[in-house]
């Protein structure tokens, strides 16, 4: 028995097989691949270089290649599949899982989609081009149109034998009961169906009518809320007028999960998660670069602050080495805000009350850590200032309290900030994740230098009025 | 048909659950809940507060409470759970999943466990405890021990027979078939097990024999890796003698997923996923504070840089206007080298050659975008100088020469880091995203600063040299 399928497994098999592409062994692939999991057989082709890749996978058993061809499809190897010819690609689709097909085609340059299609049967083709037609990211998307539904006049028994019939991709959990319309009326799992003792109920008698169903055009995100929620190891899909189109697995959902976490996370940091498929330092570039000009721009406003500050404040030069810092706490709390917004809008537990309450935690939690880090900041400060020989005007306590309190400030802006943005985006049903990250740094620079400007400013024309007059 | 879940479905069962909590009308409950999931009600019980919610609880009707419980905890509502009396946890816990009872036992304040698992029947409790033993995070945190599982001698005919007399809290997928010792030899999905036509044929010679499984101390999220692999509906758990012990199901693995997804960004962000379950800012800025004092110490150092550059360069005081702006950009380059490592670590995508062509990448991205983003802040920073009427004993072409090129450097050495942090905090195996964010953004704030410093103060050493000599 092998426990888990081991990493070495994957890379003995890549050397082997770089072997014998090297000595053009065509015979050797077949027994090399013999009793490995497709899936695994993808990931060695995917370590492979591209001439490799294409001359392993020519050279695959038949039965194997659909399989394969899925495994890479979803490791993202768009390139290799734009390599290989029309009717390999028409060859080994028509043989795959009707939703793995659709994501191959998708894949495919701009029109040779169709050419595949034509040169496989009508109806293939026909199933794969009605799934098409959904968005990339709905149930309708990332469904299967391959479901087991009966009539609900069928008795158990008349069930079971018809499921003995019945050719699927992907093995059952849920038998589908629709009426004389078509449409989804209540379901029965295999399970329980199995189990039952009366072989002549219908199964009208004996399905769960409180389904939970997924409309073709709902998000894939909201698709894995349902499941996740109502624990379901599959959802059926309906359409409009509620008649069964298909259905969607776990498996599915599991990838989809992966898919707009790392889809959050990436958009947090300002990037994409198509980087990660993605090979070239020019492509990464292209993707990055979009949110580091909103930075830059920051930039540009930063330094014309800094210019009237400094010129403004020449005599209190001191308060420009503790920029970098007010500005990085007030930076930092603002993300941690936002990536607990931006997280608990994607786990759904943003609404009602809740909001007003989350709201308040942050600027309180923001004050409270704004009062700890801004009095640790202030005695180094004034540590700072008054060890140094510095012709200053001011008492250093007098300039310490005024960076502790600007630090204060910038902190409880960045949580205020921080918390609102995300929240904000949602509202106006902009995915939270997609600016959370660039747009609230940016905003708290800025913010954080006016507040440290504004406050220093402030507090030393008080000073001013207070000792001269 | 409800096609989804309506929110306000919830929201409605909230207020009328209030009114019947105000005017203390018990029956009103058991009424109120009496066709929703129960998943719906843990939700509604949710949002009312402390003393509404025990007091709905203890009027549902008994056979909901552990259903409504097992919600309540994946909820995060531990204050519940612990407000409750131990007889009411044991007679609730006692009808639970044994997994979803391990998890309620789990969240109980010390020793209050041992004591409320007293008071259940004796198998129910050693089934838990057995389950206690290991560590929340592994597989065996969060398997379930209700399998099934058949001899291999069987026949397909006696194996169905068999299923209709199992007793199990949720539905099975797959038949695991053990030889004499108890070993687990091969496994048979339900789906196909209904479909044989041959039903006098042994389970041992239909299973099939090529098994994905994990081991109790496996960590959940190679668990989760595993399943999405190979798309499994639920995976065999086996002790270190290969003996089966329990089973994982898919719907609990998208709770793992949504689980490691969210620790992942919140460590990234410098910050515990442990916030979206906590309350008050307190806990909250309890949780935060921690990381935000290794960006302080980063002031600390940043601030004692600054005082020596300035006083250094005073008559260069224009260089100081894009210190913020510097320091941000290598700190953003570095946050998406960084998050792009981790999301690529956390998906299984590092392993052998990939990782040397990765860090090229992003080094050759950082002088890509660091290159683009010098002649931005560069032309900027040529304007900015010659425009006011400063005295400066430098040509602002120069300077603005200079700018540029700290900002290439540092946004190099931004991306080049915020790569090698991750890749060594997983070498050394520790979770990549523990200290990513905020250590990457520390180092890189200093590092940018001193790249800052030294290019400034090399250029200007040389262009002295260059037209005085």
């Amino acid at each position: 028995m092998k426990e888990t399928p081991q990493p070495s497994k994957v890379s003995q098999m890549v050397l082997r097989l770089r072997r014998a592409a090297e000595r053009n062994r065509t015979a050797a692939v077949a027994e090399l691949v013999g009793n490995v999991h497709p899936r695994e057989v993808a990931e060695a082709l995917l370590e492979l270089d591209s001439a490799e890749r294409l001359w392993c996978f020519r050279h695959l058993p038949a039965a194997m290649k659909p399989d394969v061809l899925a495994g890479l499809e979803e490791l993202g190897a768009v390139d290799f599949i734009n390599a290989l010819s029309d009717a390999e690609l028409a060859e080994a689709v028509e043989e795959m899982a009707p939703d793995d097909a659709a994501d191959v085609i998708a894949d495919l340059v701009a029109h040779r989609g169709s050419t595949v299609l034509k040169l496989m049967s009508k109806e293939d083709s026909e199933e794969i081009r009605g799934l098409l037609q959904y968005g990339p990211e709905t149930a309708g998307g990332i469904m299967t149109p391959d479901v087991v539904s009966l009539p609900s006049d069928m008795t158990v028994a008349q069930a079971l034998q018809r499921l003995g019939e019945v050719e699927t991709d992907e093995p059952i959990y849920n038998v589908f009961v629709t009426d004389s319309q078509g449409e989804l009326v209540g379901v029965v799992r295999l399970w329980d169906l199995v189990r039952l003792k009366d072989r002549r109920a219908t199964l009208g008698e004996v399905a769960d009518r409180d389904i939970v169903a997924a409309r073709v055009d709902m998000d894939q995100e909201e698709v894995s809320r349902l499941m996740r929620r109502f624990d379901l190891a599959a959802i059926p899909v309906v359409d409009q007028a509620g008649r069964l189109v298909g259905r969607i697995t776990a498996d599915d959902v599991m990838d989809v999960l992966e898919e707009e976490a790392s889809e959050d996370m990436f958009r947090m940091a300002g990037s994409d998660d198509a980087e990660l498929g993605a090979g070239s330092p020019l492509t990464a570039s292209r993707i990055r670069i979009r949110w580091l000009l909103i930075t830059l721009l920051t930039g540009v406003i930063t330094s014309t602050l800094l210019k009237n500050f400094i010129n403004n404040l020449s005599h209190v030069l001191v308060l420009s080495f503790f920029v970098p810092i007010v500005m990085a706490m007030g930076g930092n709390t603002g993300i941690q805000s936002s990536t607990l917004l931006v997280r608990a809008i994607a786990l759904g537990m943003v609404r009602g009350r809740g909001i007003v309450r989350l709201l308040f935690r942050e600027i309180a939690a923001g004050v409270i850590m704004g009062l700890i880090c801004g009095t640790v900041i202030g005695i180094w400060a004034y540590y700072l200032i008054g060890r140094g020989n510095m012709s200053i005007e001011y008492p250093a306590l007098f300039l310490a309290f005024t960076v502790g309190t600007a630090m204060l400030c910038s902190m409880t802006f960045g949580a205020l900030f921080g918390a609102l943005v995300p929240l904000t985006l949602h509202r106006f049903k902009v995915d939270p994740a997609v600016a959370s990250g660039p747009f609230v740094t940016s905003f708290n620079d800025i913010f954080a230098l006016v507040t440290y400007h504004s406050v220093s400013i402030s507090m030393i024309v008080v000073y001013k009025h207070v000792y001269s007059g």
